[in-house]
């Protein structure tokens, strides 16, 4: 199978990049650069791609996105990753936005699916990481071209701790992977996304 | 209702923008620039929104697209909108890609739907207008936020005469819109879009 992964250089994708070379699809990636200010992740994307030689394209989504604390247009929120105020780290409907790109990378390349690592725990603060827009998500895929394309979410049914224990078995090295939102030059330790990955990590 | 409408200048779309006005939503329009070879069509869509003295946004997605007779990677087919050769003016998932970031901006606007003037002509070319994909997209739209954003297509059952008559009806000035796909000072008259424009302005 001939699939574009939806690639961010944190620990959920990296482990779903080594999940789909280890049951042998055709792997390219894409990222995006969207003022994240946590743009040091696509360098950890870059590490991924460089070692295993698979193709991969950085997008410019330049002045999309604004509204959210991800962006630098709110201060980020420090806390537990299901709080309630990471919502403020929403940004507003960038998932679809990354499908639908990639989905047109993906007819270009005449590839057979598109994957993204959504997973269980992004739910309640993602709308765009629950199960009925994923289900929605792939139908509209289906249909974008005269040529099905298929949505691949393998992480939709498990929490964080399980992606975690998915990377170890498959060798993934979680220390060449960047989760924090911030854009400093080691992980804060305080914002949702290192809250989570310590969670994971811990036990 | 507070509408963002996906603008891009032609006879369709600003038909759709004299409409929403007529039963006074609250419109902004958003249009994009995609590598398309008839830039111009950005030139009208500024004269309508001046002349409304609506919020336009023109968003730029160079590179993303390709592939395409639109963005010059083909030669473009002449002959008549429906011929089977029209399909190399398809550019890879563009409606969804609008669509997504086009719903980015409505939720950043607080905007209740987002509205796009596909018509039954286009559905035999390009599968991003045929009915199940527009069904399956005001879905996932629904869905992409905690705010419920819907999906407005009126044209959606009607021809490309039949939105003409709709023009006429809603005193647009036809001559201010442009279809043509060639990027010439003047229509090139033999294009899919305007041989579609010169048969529904005939009858």
């Amino acid at each position: 199978m001939k699939t574009l992964l939806i690639y961010s250089g944190g620990l959920d994708s990296t482990t779903l990049l080594h999940y789909l070379l280890d049951r042998k699809d055709e792997v390219r990636c894409l990222s995006f650069d969207y003022d994240q200010k946590h743009k040091v992740e696509l360098i950890y994307a870059k590490y991924w791609t460089d070692k295993f030689n698979v193709p991969h394209e950085i997008v410019s989504l330049a002045g999309i996105f604004a509204g959210s604390a991800l962006t630098g247009d709110k201060p980020m929120p420090q806390g537990h990753y299901t709080d309630i105020s990471m919502r403020q780290t929403v940004v507003p409907n960038r998932n679809m936005v990354m499908l639908a790109i990639a989905a047109s990378k993906a007819i270009q390349a005449n590839c057979d699916a598109v994957a993204y690592a959504a997973h269980a725990d992004d739910r309640g603060v993602y709308p765009d990481c629950r199960q009925e827009f994923v289900t929605a998500m792939d139908a509209v895929l289906g249909l974008c071209d005269w040529k099905k394309l298929s949505l691949i979410t393998p992480f939709l049914g498990m929490t964080k701790k399980e992606v975690y224990k998915r990377a170890l078995e498959l060798g993934v090295r979680v220390d060449k992977t960047w989760s924090c939102y911030e854009g400093g030059e080691t992980p804060c330790g305080r914002c949702g996304a290192c809250s989570s990955r310590q969670e994971a990590i811990a036990s």
